[in-house]
């Protein structure tokens, strides 16, 4: 299994790192040892909104061949809904059968056309932006809907770490990976 | 108020970006606008264990004029301790006030022989290695010594973030944040 995580200038660094966390002990602890990801972006370097800065592994590339990507939010998501080069990248994703996003990453996940007939949710403030884009705006902390993953504000992103560990290597390795995380959320 | 984050190889990014996420909110949500913050290491290019990357804002720069240090934990800093060039560089934040720590990050804390006479704790199974730098090793997940605060394992960063917000910002701001983050720890 091979996840994208998509990485942009405005990201929150917690959206992304939240989930990161959980998964990538997928692999450290050995229950998915061929789980590999790269983090992916259409520049190199990538900064939040309040200048701390991270590196992308793959820049501009194609996103068709993963299993996942995984679109954290910030507040960078609402000049990208309308940049139209991010857009048509991210929209390279789309036989990419698992499609998540933390908080208003869903946005994004919207604006490329992955949640038309889909039930999705985002942070709590930005549900009326949502709309346009999907079926219904659920009010869940984490809502699946076939095998497009979307939770809600921040903090929810470690939960959203944690479903997808149960989801791909079952209950147990989610509740060791949460201990290993002395995770009490 | 002025904080630096510390950097290095081996760190675990949630003990940081935990931590980071609720205390930068106490700026931009302006409970104290005047906070200011550096991500302070020996090196520009600081990476996990796992190859995500991310930069530093000052290298190798004298720590003694903050106010706060954060010293995150990780695999890294098991070598970190015997790393006479990274303790002493660490020791630079002997005259700071509020010393701060999550997880493994106790044990580079304990180098620098800043618990000395201190209570404090670090992740569950490594209370021993903790044992030789401080007067006692605590099972709770946020100790507070004086002004020295230490958490436990990684997704305690979350935790201590808000208990410093409360600290330094009074109980509203702290369940405003927690509120924003949509944190339900």
């Amino acid at each position: 299994m091979k996840i994208a995580f998509i990485l942009f200038d405005g990201i929150t660094w917690l959206d992304l790192i939240g989930v990161y966390d959980p998964i990538s002990r997928l692999k450290t602890m050995h229950y998915l040892p061929d789980l590999t990801w790269d983090f992916c972006s259409c520049k190199k370097e990538v900064s939040d909104n309040l200048g701390l800065k991270m590196y992308a592994t793959k820049i501009n590339k194609n996103l068709e061949n993963y299993d996942v990507i995984v679109v954290p939010g910030g507040l960078g998501t609402r000049s990208l809904v309308e940049d139209e080069l991010f857009i048509n990248w991210l929209k390279t994703a789309s036989s990419v059968p698992y499609k998540v996003s933390v908080c208003t990453g869903s946005l994004l996940l919207g604006a490329a056309g992955f949640l038309k007939d889909k039930t999705a949710t985002t942070h709590f403030n930005t549900y009326e932006l949502l709309k346009p884009f999907c079926k219904k705006v659920s009010r869940e902390r984490i809502i699946m809907d076939g095998k497009i993953v979307t939770a809600g504000a921040v903090a929810s992103a470690l939960d959203l770490g944690l479903f997808l560990c149960e989801k791909w290597a079952g209950k147990e390795a989610m509740l060791q990976i949460k201990k290993s995380m002395d995770y009490h959320g």
